[in-house]
């Protein structure tokens, strides 16, 4: 088969992290014999120091053309303090998001049992919890009307969806509730907002549908609590975007294992593939952060954007396989640790020698 | 003093629980000398069945009369899954928050040594966690307009901050970090939306004014991550509506006490306690319910609302003598258990005997 990446490494670590992962990725389409072709691309700070555009066109054709974009992480601190700033990393972001349709951004959560000493949950709690996080991610507050009236004293930002947004999110969410455990959370705040009872309302009306699986409506302040307190609860949670971002990094962070966390955003001209932990800005050019996030975000891709399951699985057998032999980074290493690039090149090694 | 207040049960164990508050009430206004008066009204889903309105003109002129109101809780789940009911309990609850101009409901987050248990989180995490969450209660997307367009397929909510509204709020949590650990943490969404932008710039513009605070902006996926893994990091934090209404949720349940964390509403017109659990319909009319967010509630009050802190001293004395002597409700008793009003009796009694 025919795998033709965009490659965006992004700010901080994500160069790195990025590296390690196309170990992997080469080592996997040598081994099945995929063609592999694969283009790098400018994106965040990185490009806005480049070319000035955190998105750049150039950037969003290699997208266009390819069939899944591999994407290390955005953002760079020295952004953050400024909210006059004319461009900010994170538009480039947003703009990716828009541009490539990218509407339904997949967030498995997981524990690993030899990390369940670093939940901030107690052990019985989060044991074995394992559910999906899918956040719509082109719509609402994000990319609505945004401005200022009033010489500048009264800001503004519209939040809109509409019934197809909400349809098409809901459908994908029934799909992955179908092939797990038919439980689906629909998470708004239908007793305040009107766009949370359009999608309470659409649920609703599509519900009879999926006969076999369970539809639950949990208001997104009751889920909150719920992700801490029952996480063993959820299967597949699904919310609009604002409620999203902030429900999915609070459950990633349940697991104790941030670090290793994938994610994928599936959408209408291509999917992207990236690690939920940032840019980590601190550790970036040292050498020491975990790629195994970006690594399994590269299993995602192989199973999600290919259908190539044997594939993803034996990317997620090599990462179990470094983890039971201690070939971590210091984040997570109990004695010993390895560097970025140790821990990629075992991974990548353990696939080609299988 | 003369102590005028409106006291609203509300809906599910609100009845049962402002009982309990009001025996302390009563006692602290016979041991102190105070002169009490109070009027009960109605409100929430029992509103509606009686007068069919959540937050009917009499309880407004009640409430506008006040200088406290106490508060039991409203919602009832018959409403929760018609998102096309006419009437809704919630908007009782808004039209009071914007009707009284309640702009900031502050939250103290404590744990209780002999609840550690029962948080979520690891003892160790969590032990001494103690801050103060400040949400901003009449402005954002909660009150913006709303509605829909193309036959109801398309729906909007409005997101409007003014500076006024901002730096009014800020002000406020500006004291409490002064009278504090000297730690504020704004949190913010700065980097997507535009009024969390005009937030910022604000706090910017404030900080200067308070050289001893340490002014700290936290976007709001990131504040849903720390509230879980470092909470004693945070001393006071303010927010937006519909951020608050998720994180102080969120931060409710870490202390393991959510049945006996009060809350305050500082208003315009005049100020409303109450717990912050909820209805909770499922115990409604079985004398079970923890009536200690009520009864702290109630102390809050004293504090807040006439600066007599004797008063609000004694009464979260007798809550802890309650505790310490193990008269307490099922939901935290060890052992044998008490019921609602046998723990409220036991509390006023104290403080009646002290
Ligand atoms: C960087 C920011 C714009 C972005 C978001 O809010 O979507 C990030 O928090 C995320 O979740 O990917
Ligand atoms: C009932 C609801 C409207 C309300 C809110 O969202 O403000 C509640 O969740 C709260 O926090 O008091």
């Amino acid at each position: 088969m025919k795998l033709k990446l965009a490659v965006l490494p992004g700010d901080g670590i994500g160069p790195e992290i990025v590296d390690q992962a196309m170990k992997s990725v080469k080592a996997i389409a040598e081994k099945f014999n995929h063609e592999l072709e694969y283009e790098f691309a400018l994106t965040g700070a990185t490009a806005i120091d480049q070319v000035g555009d955190p998105y750049p066109e150039t950037t969003h054709d290699i997208c266009m053309k390819a069939d899944a974009v591999l994407f290390g992480a955005i953002g760079d601190p020295k952004f953050d303090n400024n909210p006059k700033a004319p461009v900010r990393p994170e538009q480039g972001l947003l703009a990716m998001r828009k541009k490539l349709g990218l509407y339904a951004n997949i967030r498995p959560v997981e524990t690993f049992e030899s990390l369940l000493h670093k939940s901030p949950l107690r052990r019985e709690l989060v044991e074995g919890a394992n559910f999906v996080a899918i956040r719509e991610l082109t719509g609402g507050i994000y990319f609505g009307d945004k401005g200022r009236t009033d010489n500048g004293n009264t800001a503004y930002d519209h939040c809109v969806y509409t019934r197809a947004e909400v349809e098409r999110i809901l459908k994908l969410a029934y799909e992955f509730a179908g092939k797990r455990n038919k439980k689906l959370t629909v998470v708004d705040k239908a007793n305040v907002l009107e766009s949370s009872r359009l999608w309470r309302e659409v649920a609703q009306e599509m519900a009879p549908n999926y006969p076999d699986i369970k539809t639950e409506y949990m208001f997104v302040d009751n889920a909150a609590m719920q992700i801490i307190q029952w996480p063993k609860n959820f299967d597949v949670m699904v919310t609009e975007n604002m409620f999203g971002d902030i429900l999915t990094d609070e459950a990633s962070v349940i697991t104790g294992s941030l670090g290793l966390l994938p994610s994928a955003s599936m959408g209408i001209h291509t999917s992207v593939f990236e690690p939920i932990h940032g840019s980590y800005p601190q550790a970036a050019g040292k050498n020491i952060a975990n790629p195994i996030a970006t690594i399994l975000s590269a299993a995602m891709m192989f199973e999600y954007a290919f259908d190539l399951m044997e594939e993803g699985k034996l990317i997620r057998e090599a990462v179990d396989a470094s983890m039971a032999e201690g070939v971590v980074t210091v984040d997570i290493a109990e004695g010993k640790s390895y560097s970025t690039s140790e821990v990629g090149d075992w991974i990548a090694d353990y696939i080609a020698k299988k």
